[in-house]
């Protein structure tokens, strides 16, 4: 490995967070997928939850490709809502939905820079009763126009990047978010991601 | 025309910006186009300038259908960048660009809430140097991870949606930001795109 790369290895593993993760719920579009997790490494999210209670569990999304951003994060994948919950909640005490409700809060009203998770739902169902039941809340992102048609792969890069933006005033990417051992652990698999 | 569909033309006209606006350079995809524009509408953004110096007009990405945001939208369209900027600076005195270069500044970091226009590029080759020499100055969206990919709907949507933020604080989606006349003219118009 070069020096460049172990520097750059080094340098994205020193700003992966370890309290903010994203739940897909039947998300049916491998390209809203491989999206949101493009979107999920470019934030500095190091885990992903991919939830398919409805639809066939999901190949890989090119992950051998060094270009894929599967290839740099942790997916869990499940097919029974309860035992996701049960493996998320063990990380995250809060966890939103994106579900179009009477009693959801505007995305700019949430503190994203606590321990979160973020459901986004199956592109034209949402996310289930069954979720937003076992959720601690809904937002939604706001919209003033004609239409009403953020896709989910825009919808969840909006959202990441306001957690972003105030991750990055809390300071969460000046010092390094991950335990030792999970660094560790991510830099030697990462060693050998290499083409 | 129901009271209904008047009440949400008139508050859709009520939040659009007369001072925020996108410029597409030869941007390819007809679904990047679309994908723009739909977040455009959800921010009130009212006004787009389509520039095409290297890749044949656009034709009018399904604006005849209501559920397109073309429908919504003036969008002005041009094939000469010089005439281009001559009618943007009519009404935009800073121009910036999406161009990843080394005096760059951070999203984060820019006034969203003054008159801006934002330029993005070919899916390719980026922004131009002829517009990049035009601009007032670059931004990036941030990004700490292995691979840097955001494509241009999400990279447009994130800008956006942070300009939404800072206008939201600003208290521009409290009062109508449209001229009269122009207010008048769009209703108008809406009026007819009615189904």
């Amino acid at each position: 490995m070069t020096d460049e790369r172990r520097q750059k290895i080094e340098s994205v593993l020193s700003k992966r967070q370890n309290d903010l993760t994203v739940v897909l719920e039947n998300v049916f579009d491998p390209h809203n997928i491989s999206a949101v997790m493009r979107s999920c490494d470019a934030v500095g999210i190091q885990e992903i939850y991919v939830l398919n209670t409805k639809i066939p569990r999901h190949k890989k999304w090119g992950a051998r490709s060094s270009s894929s951003a599967a290839k740099w994060l942790t997916v869990y994948q499940f097919e029974n809502t309860e035992e996701c919950f049960t493996e998320l909640r063990k990380k995250y005490p809060t966890v939103l939905t994106t579900h179009l409700s009477s009693d959801a809060v505007s995305l700019y009203q949430l503190n994203l820079a606590n321990p979160v998770a973020l459901v986004f739902g199956n592109e034209h169902s949402g996310v289930s009763e069954e979720i937003i039941k076992l959720a601690d809340g809904n937002f939604i992102i706001p919209q003033v126009g004609m239409i009403r048609s953020l896709d989910i792969s825009v919808a969840c890069a909006v959202t990441l990047y306001e957690a972003y933006r105030q991750k990055q005033q809390a300071g969460h990417y000046h010092q390094q978010r991950l335990g030792q051992e999970d660094y560790l652990s991510l830099f030697n698999k990462w060693e050998l991601n290499l083409d």
